[in-house]
């Protein structure tokens, strides 16, 4: 089984960027200690902060299941929704914070209507449980 | 470990009720799977149709953790968001369909913010996940 | 043939309560003469002041229709909604005064749209009309 | 008595138009049984897509009572409402479908709180609950 | 082939109001150009001003194919929307001005839903361009 | 010096309807009035229900003035806003009632911005301040 | 007759200000124009900057009839408007120019509800049609 | 005298959760220093996290007034805003926080319109100056 | 103890201003009252129509407490909320009316989130049951 | 001539998303037969998922008309807005789908207002339709 | 060169009020360093808590700049805006606070969009440099 | 000390574009001649039309200070704004024109709330004010 793990914008400043909200921890970091967790899963990342190119890996991926965290573009990307919509593979969104008890323009997810499901306000452990879906 | 699993309005009627958007299988039969998936973990689930029992129990529980499907007084119970705030154990939200998918009114839900995380569109699995983050 | 009524908030005050806009008869002095008007209906009436046994009785009932003034609850209550869109039996809405013509918070009825039918503005003969609807 | 049935814009297209939401059956088909199920009652019908002659017709009624099926004027005027305001034969509004059910655009009536009441949602049994208000 | 173009109001006064917006050619002499320009097409044209005139034309048609123009009564009808849904006759939408450049109760059309497609901002050309989609 | 008065659906009734707000004089009755008033003004008027036909009399108007009171197409038509709009003779709009005291749907008139000006609240009489504009 | 002239903010710049919509002349000098064109009339005027002494005017005010031109606090004075609702000298709404032609926060006034009539858009010609409407 | 005091969800918590908010006394302490410090009144105190409770006790109250703090009820309840209308009883709203400095969906209360006051961000005190209104 | 009540535009006619909802007594004699209920409180009162005086007295208020009733700033006054809370002295603001019951523009208070509390709808009383805050 | 079409994003996935709505052909497909039917205009093609890349591209161009499919950017980007709005070349928006028939936040274009002409709902014909408006 | 700097509501509290946000540093503290800064400059400052006041001095002001911190009628006085309109020296807006950051009513300035420019968030620097803007 | 200047989409075309609202100046042209005025300060610029290439430079930045006109970006990027939360060096908003007196859209700033401070409204002066706050 393969799962690609998508990324947004500022999520590589993620251990420096609002340690009070997000934690010190790096993704890299986070990531090894994830493959480390599920031997048997082949798992990828890809971060960028260009929402285009999160159009194209998400067009191009082959995995089994893909899990996103849009970042910033979660709130306002028809273009990222419409590609989700497009491809066969299955999306699962994340967030680390809860974004529904932030600012009012990160409560709207334009992008859940069309993935399976949806996890967050479990820190780097978001990750962990949309893996745990696609696993079992 | 204890872990209260709370289910409000019209899930008695699982299985029964929008086969199409809920499936077959009633909550009961499927809470068996789930001790059985779990047998370490004491899981204890409660159901009322009465939006001030679901407080009632809320308030009395001295569970580890409790996973709460609100159903539809999610969208509008200020009375049970107000509960959640005020009381010690950690609650994750759990919704089996994607209500963003669904009509506007199901978009927003009042209790989100108040709650550790929030796990929905996995089906009667989204219980599952809820607990694994309990566990682990 | 058998028909549930079925009265939500404040209904047991009719007669006692805005005699102005509702008239000073009290529902089950009204009933009395439906029950005489339809001999060969079987027509049973419930009320209650809570929301959640409003849904309770809705989801156990084994009549052939349902009648209901949902009061309060109309503009308010997903779950009541979830509860009619959940069972077999057909429900027809009902008001005795013509909720448009109120408050503007009254205006929306978040029923209406699972129900088969509405009736309204047309007093307490707005229950006549709905049993009639049933019998033909 | 005396009934007068005004029906507004397409109505003339009852049986030809969305079939599976208006069913086959045309209004004049209809309103035949409808006067013999009502043999006492004189019942008379117009039609007309122009909303300056539904306000004609209207203002030169002898009526004891108008049925209203204002079609798609419904939602926009304030001519109309304005007209049934002014008259003294009361006014009951009907609606075949549902309109709750259907875009929100919809969902608000502007004639309502100018009408003795308003049924909807029967099909072509609305127009009969209708004339059962008024005869009995 | 036979096209019918339907105007709705003050189309009438094509060239003689705003000039500056819609130039200063009158629609029936462009009219007759159009028809020059496709000598194989059966061109008619209806104009009027009163909205249920309109429907009334559209209802009777027997053309392969509409293009209307429904002028203010784009922004507000509910009543030609039924209509144009209501026909078997497909109708193209067409608009003179680029309506999203003006006034913001001019930026939502009743009818585009309805319509198979829509043209605008080409000036007088944008009806040419709708019988060249109709001929091909 | 030619003013022309052109009056919308339902002022017909002035005298007979809501004769609380509106007085119980005809508008014949105040018209006639109106012109000994001004022996040197040919004063002409015009009524209709059907919105159409009120933007065919704005066009074909030779007047040097036309006072209009659109009646309930004040706040909904767009087409009678394009006509004054497009034509050349100057329109001053009056309303015998003060619309900002009712229905908030009444508080906006969608043809002041194209009229000369506006005179309203001063019953009957709003129609001598606008002959008043003109013949000064 | 006495009537009280009383211009809001900014209205002692005319003449000055925005030549184009509010013309090259000051308000004294078309007061001399008004005296003279009402000599049975005892006709005073006040200006001020300051809300509040618009409302001390107001108050002490022992005229016949009030012509307010509120300025730009037209659109936001709950206090003027609360002045205006307390005094039982009759007050009328003038403007210069049609506020319904300007940005839409200029739209609504605070006080059209409680003045006896409203009158704008002909420049300082309101102000004349003011004063007639209170000596006829 | 004899007056109820009913307090609504969450209240029975008071002293416990969100001390930093509503201080760290319950209410039952509160309520014998309230009795103490008006011996000469009747003082009796009610509970409930279920609306159709409170309702209930509403209902059958016979106290000459009533001291309602409706808890998160007061910004949803349509039911218990109509059952304090339907009651001969007065009604005096409190709340120990002030509302309007907290979320948006607190800001406003669908009982206020009902009562006879509204007393609000005293902490406990809010009870007392209640009651004060009262018995003097 | 120093008590200084702030009354804001208008509320100089109090007894003389809408009898039916304010009553027909004036500030100043209730103000007599109030000081003989109080002996040894030192009750200062001022009152002005102009927005800035009241941020002027308020600046310089060497009181233990502030009543403040801004009248028709309550609602738009950002200039006064600011004041509020720059100062150190508590405000308490007081409503004559229920402004819940009064038009919508009255519904929200733009001061209370800076007040230490809240009272209105008790008439003059509210100003007694303030001052009772402040004294006990 | 030279016409430039510009696709944005997921456009390259033509012919394998949602086949039901946009139909089993590629682009490059259709291009090929597009190229043909205009044989003397020089047509070229670019798609990118990359907003700016979309503007370098239409900053750089040197076409005589440019086609653009913004796709999801249609409905967000201001900087395609500004792009348009500060190129000399006319661009034509095309659509394959209508889009007023779709999600609410598919329903207004950004680009529209700055752009020569719109045509929308003709599938991959509406690309055709904007040729012949630059060729003729 | 002459430079006038006028100071709202409040702003005479500088060094008083929420020294968190605004610095412990009064204006006219300030004010001195600030002439000192630019010896060649004629600086001139004037402070009022009425809204008409600042009118008054804004409307006489013969400087070659005036520099305006409106404060809280920033965001509410449209008579302000009209009078920066209507005068002919420029006007340069400045705030010590980010007010984008601030509550949600201190989003939107009245006075903005008839600024020569607008600086925001610098503290008393943001005065410095707006007289910069001006002396180069 | 170091200044990096970003710039985002189209201001490439400063010069050419708009040049009634924004000069015939380009932006290298200016820079030269700010490098000139500023000669202690190291200078250097940065423009992309791709949000995420703001983004990438934007983290790695080792400027003092950054100057940022977000240009299209500024109204709708999340991701930009959460760039300039996330990295420690300040950043100061500019723009040329004033945006708020232009279209509503761009009324609004995503990133000013998360600036040191803005500055706009000055054409490429605005750049100058921003140095200078760094500078001194």
């Amino acid at each position: 089984m393969k799962i690609l793990i998508v990324n947004g914008p500022n999520l590589n400043l993620l251990g420096q960027r609002d340690v009070q909200m997000y934690g010190s921890r790096s993704f890299d970091d986070y990531f090894l200690e994830l493959k480390n967790q599920f031997p048997g899963v082949e798992l990828v990342s890809f971060q960028s902060n260009v929402e285009g190119e999160l159009i194209n890996i998400l067009q191009q991926s082959t995995a089994d299941g893909i899990i996103l965290n849009a970042g910033g573009y979660t709130h306002t990307s028809v273009a990222i929704r419409d590609c989700i919509d497009a491809i066969a593979v299955p999306v699962v969104e994340v967030h680390l914070s809860n974004i529904a008890k932030r600012e009012s323009f990160r409560h709207e997810s334009m992008i859940t209507p069309v993935c399976a499901g949806s996890i967050m306000g479990f820190g780097l452990r978001s990750y962990e449980l949309a893996v745990k879906y696609f696993v079992s």
